[in-house]
């Protein structure tokens, strides 16, 4: 494996088996610490409960010692470049650095100059590999294997960090990937030709996948309101009524109750919303140990 | 015991002498930790040093293992509700958490619907009920019992988080409880009845627990200046003088230096204000105890 | 050695060397940790990474408990003084309190008030002890002793908090100290004899120790550009190559790039500046011994 995790692009398929493999061992209560005290940092410069908590409790499951950083009191304000920053953690001794960034592609400027490990923890409207390494693990967790699944991914496409990841780790390992949304919020043309109408899938899919409408203002960009959203390309108590026995709901969160899924459907017997918060920890564990045995 | 610690109201006069009793052991140096790994988490989303300080220190004495929050960068800058925050965290595998929310009875929404182990570390002009306990201790500490002592409050009753479970607590134990203060800021008719003016009750009282000026606010709520209430209601040098060699002084801190007391008699000797916080340590950590042996 | 460390007069010569000496233990790998558990606490009023991860890490590594302090969720705002929250901290258990804050000798209203120990990270333009600790661990790492060294300490005289502390240090070590930059920034008429021209003296000293511009307001006080400063007081490529093989270049960082030095400077061979950052973790390991020893 390489020695950052920055996208799903780091991982051939045989890795993300085998992390989902190493995530499933330690949610089935294996322990694991590295061999030496070893240091982490997380450094999320936009707002983040789950992910940041996430990664928090799994460094300590693990044994790792976790150094406060906040963006708001750091040396940043004094006009220091993130390279700098990172390099200064490297220095005083730090192992692991989770970054989150508003800017697409910050681990350019750090890939290959810097010693330590990094995990990229979002960047800008680019990667999110933890995340879609979660998703992957409740998905195998459900279903056993992702041969001829059927997985409808709903939403906001183009600011997405995981969308396009997990259509391209989902097609590689053998699912159907198709696609409902807003034309706006699409990828690119491909896209277009996997475009369902919602109530036309709905019925039929193992998945359904709804994306987080990233910001209020992304309604700007389209013609519609939130409540004509919900109607359209929401998981609304209908459509729900009539999805398989077997299939799923998944969201990243934190959801826009009323907007992608209906508010009494959000804990649902289907929902695995809350599931996939727990697989999280699994998943950064596993992600963890591989990059600090190497 | 309750799942949850959110009210003075939770407990029995038992369990209030069950958890003193556990903070005295804690006191002389008992030791416990729960048998398997545990995580706490401090919610404060109001300024706070003393409580939640407070909080780390007891979690950490138990061997918890504490998880950052900041609300000032969590997804509720999304929109996430607290309920939606909340659960985010069981999910992840929090099991305490501690809360303090400017709304009153935030914790409605909480209950009977999160398995995690909820402790009110202060709800608006609600309830603070570790606070209340800690000054139960510091008076049992001082005189073995509370039967037919007498305790006057002092000061805002109506904005205070403890002056009302105080006075419950305290009636119900075996004190005479008295009031003194503006009656703008009584909480209802029954306090008036008992409203002394400050100067007839100094000398017979065997603590005076002054309560903080939540905010400078609260002053446009009355007539009178920060130097007028310190003549009226507060305590004042030549006031102290004329209490009984016995009798002590409280206060939860912070103090505002001259209004609610004067500034040399802060750490007076009869003053008992920062062993109140130093008590307040083995009370969290008795109560995190209750919570976490059931 | 004193209870606090809050100046570099606290130390004696006898003392500086014996934390040097330590510093280079835990360097080489020594383990020590006090005897009962240990609170500390790191109150930042001033942005820093560099100092704050630093000392959180030494902390750490000494098996320290570390408890968090956000000067911007604090009581501070509620209008309480440095003395009660430091107090405060103290009641509650802390027995050990790294504190930066803007204001000149902040620890004049604590100094013989408290009883935990104090170490200053910085008072405004006053001093910043384990900085110079940490230089002076530098200098004699590289050079075995200080009797003879030609020292350049080049730039913002006035507002660095190390300059007057690493002037008088080294010079009762034996060092040779010369001073370059603009005039106005000198301390005081002493450092006008000791005032080279930077072109000069790069042939000849054995360190070049680059001061900080603290703030970009700073250049108003002077009548030049960060460009020009740059040209007459930076260490430019043109300067680096005139330098003596074995002399070296220091810098506290944060780096303003080509103001203080090129750009392509800050990580050359003779640059110590990213292992000044690492040996302050072993100069904060030695200094929080020898308080917690006593």
């Amino acid at each position: 494996m390489k020695q950052h995790l920055v996208s799903m692009n780091d991982l051939s398929t045989e890795e993300i088996m085998d992390i989902l493999k190493m995530a499933e061992s330690f949610e089935n209560g294996e322990q694991w610490s590295p061999s030496k005290k070893t240091f982490a940092a997380n450094l999320f410069f936009e707002p983040s409960t789950r992910t940041k908590t996430s990664f928090e409790v799994a460094e300590r499951k693990l044994g790792l010692d976790v150094i406060p950083f906040e963006s708001g009191s750091s040396s940043l304000l004094k006009g220091e470049s993130l390279y700098d920053t990172v390099k200064t953690l490297e220095s005083i001794g730090i192992d692991v650095a989770v970054i989150r960034h508003e800017k697409d592609n910050y681990y350019d400027e750090l890939i290959n100059k810097v010693n330590l490990r990094i995990i990229n923890g979002g960047d800008g409207c680019g990667q999110h590999p933890t995340q879609s390494l979660l998703d992957l693990y409740t998905i195998k967790q459900e279903f056993g294997a992702f041969e001829g699944l059927k997985v409808a991914i709903v939403g906001d496409l183009r600011h997405s960090r995981v969308a396009k990841s997990n259509r391209d780790a989902l097609k590689s390992l053998g699912a159907d990937v198709i696609f409902s949304g807003p034309s706006e919020w699409f990828i690119d043309s491909a896209d277009a030709k996997c475009n369902f109408n919602l109530d036309e899938v709905v019925e039929t899919v193992d998945v359904l996948m709804l994306l987080r409408i990233q910001h209020e203002r992304h309604f700007s960009l389209t013609a519609i309101s939130a409540d004509q959203y919900h109607q359209k390309f929401g998981l609304t108590e209908e459509r729900e009524k009539r999805m398989k026995n077997t299939s799923i709901i998944m969201h990243p969160a934190p959801v826009n109750r009323n907007v992608e899924i209906a508010d009494s459907l959000v804990e649902c017997e289907r929902s695995r919303i809350f599931k996939q918060m727990e697989n999280g920890v699994y998943i950064r564990m596993a992600v963890l140990k591989k990059l600090l045995e190497q």
